[in-house]
């Protein structure tokens, strides 16, 4: 069992590694290798009794999917991506990172011949979604997305779908929800209040809270993204037929709920951290966003949300903060 | 009122040049010229008061798109493609001519810079749609295509919107029921059918009707299409919003209803001259197709479908059989 993550670099695929890494074994066969791809160097790997390998490359520059793919990784996962922001303010730069670097790894698999078919598990995005939206957004309901990032998601999956359907690959595209509580430093990322409002009071920081207590959005602790990634590896995709693109199950709650789960969790104090500044700007983006789903397929293909915003809470406490409060 | 035509040989193409020559204007401005694009040389032109200029290029080709719309059209249509079969068959080509060819055209018309906006009509494709289906799907289900073509065509949705929602040009798909009747002779496509058994009695000569009497599809005369690309040229799309992917209403009849239209419009001898005989291949594919719409949103901005497949028959006899019947 050979995998290759592209994207590894990053907080999922830095999180994956490791517990790939301590599981040991991908659906139920040994693991050979990991070979980390990213177009910056990856944090040094985790300890594994494996090789890890490193291999830095732009997907989109000519011939280095080719070259990412030469030793025939039989699970690939595909999680890397310029953020919405990066895609919405450099239009060239988004469709080349996000839809053909994407493009030419599908080709460069293709290409390999009918005798390789790998699984590919692709990280794809609620944001293939706008506005208007119903309740809760069904299996059923279309991609008409609002930024470019979200296009070039939705167009990626269609390709997925297509190249799976034509069997040149056994392909799932993943819309994972917002991941909560995102470890590291607040950044600009206009989601950042998230898990600014929970990361920062737990460890006696101030955050910034731009939008209303009433905002509803769609969330995953990473340890529930990560473990939906490798649920997504590890399934029958003779499952999904030919829709291969499936929102992922996620908490719905308001920022008053996740306020609320706090102060259960690390006391009153806690929330006091939090202070309202209200952002017109990041309030009109956050509009946009998908609110609530009904992840009815992806739930009934064993796919598992987290069950309530105090065990995000108390997940981000066990994984980043060794367990303990200040 | 400059109007470029991609795809200018193909039937719809031919019919629209035809009809935009009778008129001499669109939307209210007079038509300056038209220039006729494909990649065959087209049926000579109409009579008409202003030049008709004819490019044969591959727009698939590297610079073609640029050097088509180098005196910037006002309107442009695209109606270019390779039909489902073929993109079917041969997988690159497909893609080079229904996603690449659309994507540098898409591509020219941003690189014209921010002074150019030009109003694209698209002619996108039921089959971006996969089953299973609703009873009659609506403006908000899912595209999901089962096959490369409507990949293609979905993709090319995707992109028009967001080219539209970033300001780089003003577009609309426009998803088109099957043509029907369809003029000229049999030909292999899977669809030829439904206008084979009206077109073929209709001038005395026999017609194969491969599949069973009960199938449902959705139609539209060649008069109804063409006026439907002319009301998407001429509607302020403003009124569309960021979803810029409609389909367009036609009617839904059943292949029974559809012969019992001709025996009224042309007797039971007519229908005696369609043969039954089951083709599995083409049922299968038929079976997968979308059957009925609830085009909600194209009604409401002012698209009109034909009233009755009595009407669609007597549409072909005095637009194609110069109104006599055989």
């Amino acid at each position: 069992m050979k995998i290759l993550v592209i994207g590894a670099g990053g907080m999922l695929g830095g999180q994956l590694i490791q517990k790939l890494a301590t599981r040991g074994t991908l659906n139920e066969s040994p693991i050979a290798k990991i070979t980390r791809h990213d177009v910056v160097l990856p944090p040094p790997p985790p300890h594994s009794d494996f090789p890890i390998e490193t291999i830095m490359s732009d997907m989109a520059a000519e011939g280095q999917a080719s070259a990412a793919i030469k030793d025939r990784p039989d699970v690939i996962f595909h999680l890397a991506a310029i953020v919405s922001g990066e895609a919405e303010a450099d239009f060239e730069k988004g469709y080349r990172i996000n839809l053909d670097g994407t493009r030419h790894l599908l080709e460069a698999i293709r290409l390999q011949g009918p005798d390789y078919k790998p699984k590919l598990i692709f990280t794809s995005s609620i944001a293939v979604f706008g506005t208007p939206f119903p309740p809760a957004i069904d299996d059923e309901f279309l991609s008409a997305p609002l930024t470019s990032y979200g296009t070039q998601k939705a167009i990626c999956e269609l390709l997925i779908s297509d190249y799976s359907r034509r069997g040149m690959l056994d392909g799932i595209s993943m819309r994972m929800p917002t991941v909560c509580v995102r470890p590291g430093k607040p950044n600009k990322a206009a989601s950042g209040f998230f898990s600014n409002i929970i990361r920062e009071p737990l460890v006696g920081l101030e955050a910034v809270l731009p939008v209303d207590d009433s905002v509803r959005h769609w969330h995953a602790s990473p340890r529930a993204a990560v473990n939906m990634l490798i649920h997504g590896a590890e399934l029958d995709t003779a499952r999904l037929g030919a829709r291969r693109a499936i929102s992922m199950p996620g908490l719905s709650c308001t920022v008053a709920e996740q306020i609320s789960a706090l102060i259960k969790v690390a006391g009153p104090a806690a929330a006091k951290l939090i202070r309202r500044e209200a952002d017109p700007t990041i309030q009109k983006i956050v509009a946009g966003w998908p609110q609530n789903f009904n992840t009815k397929r992806a739930i009934e293909l064993g796919f598992v949300a987290d069950a309530s915003f105090e065990d995000i809470i108390r997940i981000h406490i066990a994984d980043q903060l060794q367990g303990k409060l200040n």
